[in-house]
């Protein structure tokens, strides 16, 4: 029950970089859960990888890998996250690795793994090596809808978008595809995201793009406050539609559009949060300082009250202002406070509004929608985050599924 | 459905310590709503509130009397918060110290006011001030479980207990009760508990021991992450029992005493979660600091994943490794943390245990009250919290409820 979110449109395809997918049967039936992404020589690449302490054996291997040589194939499957598998994950990597690579006549060092679905679980090597065998003949530069939909888990909607900009007079594609839709939090989370372009960008220059472009998007979505084990976000630029690399005006104009792209995916991960049937944004500002209005927001978007009163559609303020009176922020004044639901004044400086009404509470409070003001009234910073509720069917797929 | 909870067993009174309830119809109907308790003269009085930033009336004004007067008179009500009342929600706290003083024969600064109920309404002064009029006739030293009745919200099971000790030839009484059963996080929740005993403590000695036995009990508990506007826990020793103050080694003895009855309250709390189907004691050891060992401790009691895991009686101890990796610890080596569940061994050293079968993790998660122990094998520090699970009733609870 994703909200507002369709079928990807139109992807396009990125000059220098290949995709291929196969039915391996690693835990799902009847459809793809191998993704193998191949980059022309000289693609740039950066990444972030999740920041939980118990990370699993394949983003060990790519941070590795990408330490001492320049990616060129990407291995991605579903339904098995490879963490918690000790010596034994590490070494079904590496060997999955090596398999790709053999195809392809690349060292293993140049294949970055990536895994996502039950934790604690050995790969099915069989199956894995079966499936990297039949993945090489089906490498196409217009398979993007294919990859997305291996990646799935619990996601109901594949989650891809394409973008392009002229710059200099070259046509710059960008493509990505991202899955997840649980288990979301800042820093990384249950979510693997690729996203390529043609544009020639410096591995420093892409870096800093990719740092300033996750603090925008995925590090600003949250579902359940749980972080993963497994999270990735890889960016690729081939460099194949110019020869000359971006100068920093470029790069503006490009980072604009990646931003579109990386928020784009990364709300669709909240639009399909397991049971969401609300999307929820929650802008914090006036604050003094950034870290006071994320800890406002992200206390506002993980509160089970909060999320529970939405997904009731009942404009409940009372646990707002809870959820924002435990936030541990240094600077907080009650009185200064004001809060608007979409265009509805709730409080005026730390009381109901006179203006309010349930009536027009309500009629916010029940579309699919809902952005949640804050203004703090002490400061000029500010921080938003995108959410979702919690329903009834979180509970069903979270209680069902052995993620 | 609260787990392993019973009715309230036999309840003594405590000498010098008077109750009454009425049905005043501030919100419930056909109910009690309405509680008095008063002291004796030269009862000493100690009380925690709150730490949220949006804190009610009467929590305000409770804590300005305290620090005026020695309380002699408390008055609780259920079904309005007067939180988010502003100053009218002020004036009518006062008011309402005001009337009860008037009735006793006491000024308003003897009179504590506590409230626990609907957010952002003001009180129905109407029907206040009949209650307190009604309730003078009824103070009774045997009232402890109508006490405990009237002060329930979304709570499933009056919760009181009494327990006796003798000291020095004397024998000392504690009886207590509280409420809660949602919004309930360390430092305060949605809780309400006044526990009284006839020994003579200081007021300095009182303060420690509830310090303390806070530490112990109420701040190891946690439902939903979310702390309330109104938490308060209040510790009154009227010292009838003995015209001499207990000394360092009884006062020791005592404290074991009021520790089991501050554990069985917050764990009663628990056990009556809304929606909780399991009780769950969370236990970390060999941290190398008691934060670390709390952070993780939190981490995996506040998990949804983990939780709904719980309710699913699903053992599924990849979402209790995400859990204990995110949390904000300084120093967590995987690779040593050794993990049971009740007494069976998980993860040895970071790795599932060879000898576990899903059988054996099975039998325990099926049962209503579980056991997770954490070994981080870097020290000597523990923390251990007591939780709840995520069910479909506690989303339902929540949807339904305006609290």
């Amino acid at each position: 029950m994703a909200v507002g979110l369709k079928e990807p449109g139109n992807l396009l395809p990125v000059p220098g970089v290949k995709l291929a997918t196969t039915a391996a049967g690693i835990r799902y039936q009847g459809r793809d859960d191998l993704l193998l992404i191949t980059l022309s020589e000289n693609t740039k690449v950066s990444a972030v990888f999740t920041q939980n302490k118990c990370c699993a054996a394949p983003v060990t291997l790519a941070k590795a890998h990408m330490l001492k040589n320049a990616p060129r194939a990407l291995l991605i499957n579903s339904g098995n996250a490879n963490a918690v598998t000790g010596q034994q994950g590490l070494e079904n990597a590496v060997q999955n690795c090596s398999e790709v690579a053999a195809i392809l006549g690349l060292s293993a060092d140049q294949v970055l793994p990536f895994s996502t679905g039950v934790i604690g679980e050995q790969l099915n090597m069989e199956a894995m090596s079966q499936g990297i065998l039949a993945l090489e003949s089906q490498l196409l530069a217009d398979n993007w809808l294919l990859a997305a939909e291996s990646i799935m888990t619990t996601d109901t909607v594949a989650k891809a978008v394409s973008r392009q900009i002229e710059l200099n007079g070259k046509r710059l594609t960008i493509s990505g595809i991202a899955k997840g839709s649980g288990m979301i939090c800042p820093n990384m989370a249950t979510m693997l995201a690729y996203v390529a372009t043609d544009a020639n960008i410096s591995s420093d220059d892409l870096d800093v793009l990719l740092k300033r472009g996750t603090g925008a998007s995925f590090n600003r979505i949250t579902v359940d406050s749980d972080t993963s084990t497994n999270d990735a976000l890889v960016l690729m630029a081939t460099g194949k539609a110019d020869s000359v690399p971006l100068d920093s005006q470029g790069l503006d104009a490009f980072y604009g559009v990646l931003e579109e792209v990386l928020i784009e995916l990364a709300t669709s991960i909240i639009r399909d949060a397991e049971g969401a049937t609300k999307f929820v944004k929650v802008e914090v500002q006036g604050g003094s300082s950034e870290a006071d209005c994320s800890a406002i927001a992200y206390s506002i978007a993980h509160s089970p009250l909060v999320k529970t009163a939405l997904f009731a559609s009942d404009p409940n303020w009372g646990r707002i202002l809870m959820a924002l009176g435990k936030a541990p922020a240094d600077s907080l004044d009650m009185d200064l406070v004001d809060i608007k639901i979409g265009h509805v004044s709730l409080i005026e400086q730390g009381q109901p509004a006179a203006s309010y009404t349930e009536e027009a509470g309500k009629a916010i409070f029940i579309q699919d929608e809902i952005s949640i003001h804050i203004e703090l009234n002490q400061g000029s910073e500010s921080f938003h985050v995108w959410t979702s509720d919690l329903s009834h069917d979180y509970v069903s797929i979270n209680a069902d599924y052995r993620s």
